[in-house]
């Protein structure tokens, strides 16, 4: 399996380095060229793992995609913490807030950039709904929660919050406080759980 | 006024007959020469009002928004109607079942019109906010709701039903259906409205 490995590694090591010029370059100043320079492989090596520049940027967010599904999972099946604990930190931990992920969700909400958008919203949905979902089960379980239809509530909530929280919709900041606020008591009501126990978990989580 | 009536007139001209031609040949296969022939107008005159095709297209799917508004509007401010009825029935509105509505909307969602379906999809929800969050009111007013933030908690349930409900999204009918038992639960749930009134509303407009 050795040279299976080499590949993988070959492949990460061009993300590495086309992360890093996206970054500090900007990824429309940075070519192929570029890359290939600073990876020192031949041309053919580069488009053997990726058809274009384009494709790699589908790459590094897919990437990104999986560390936050990492962390959702991790978050997730972290028996130490409560369970409203748990549902508001995956949530939270959503926002990809690195200096990376900057540069890559500018590109991404390019009006050129729409499909790769729209692809990469429904993929990270598509995802945490199971996570999420598990945990309302067990929040119904232990009686914190009463949601009858749990997978399709949470599919609303995370539409919503991967809509509305995202960098490009609506950036006045009081809109965007405001529609936390009302998240959470929604969030609240929908999980049938006990007033403000959402919310304290917010507090909580942006005062560490 | 004479001259603008008749560019208006013109314009509207030109988008029937691309209408027509779109739903009966096709998007793909209809040329902008096919549209001047029917419309018997110069080339210039059809450049004067739109740039391109997919510029007519943006046209067409902008009156299609603009009729669903109107209509939508009509409905709010019928006060011999029930508001629960006037809710469900706005929401149900907003799919557009004609058979132009078909054509545009599968041309909307080929990968390479993302964007367009983005503007469109935000252009009608923009439109449709004010309009329900109107009717919470209305509701919170008449004591048949109880709704504490009710212009976010209509964007959360019109974003959701937007997407879900949108013919691209999970077409498995078993699904579709339980998610719209789902979307009227919480939608009661949010509203504070009573049990089985919202559900009701919607069984009586598919049972007319």
């Amino acid at each position: 399996m050795r040279v299976v490995k080499d590949a993988l590694e070959r492949k990460n090591e061009i993300l590495d380095v086309a992360e890093e010029l996206f970054v500090t370059k900007g990824y429309d100043k940075t070519s192929t060229n570029d890359i290939l320079e600073r990876v020192d492989i031949a041309r053919g090596t580069l488009y053997y793992h990726f058809k274009s520049k384009e494709d790699i940027l589908n790459a590094i967010i897919e990437r990104i995609n999986l560390s936050l599904i990492a962390k959702a999972k991790a978050i997730a099946k972290d028996t130490s913490i409560s369970i409203p604990d748990r549902i508001v930190m995956t949530i939270a931990g959503l926002n990809v807030d690195t200096e990376i992920g900057h540069e890559i969700i500018d590109e991404v909400h390019k009006p050129q950039n729409a499909l790769m958008h729209q692809k990469m919203q429904n993929d990270l949905v598509g995802k945490i709904v199971p996570i999420l979902t598990g945990l309302v089960i067990e929040g119904n379980e232990q009686k914190i929660f009463n949601v009858k239809y749990p997978k399709e509530t949470v599919e609303m909530l995370i539409l919503y919050s991967c809509i509305v929280f995202d960098d490009d919709y609506d950036d006045i900041k009081e809109n965007k406080d405001k529609r936390i606020e009302a998240f959470l008591h929604n969030m609240e009501c929908l999980f049938g759980a006990e007033k403000g126990s959402l919310q304290k978990v917010m507090i909580k989580l942006f005062r560490r």
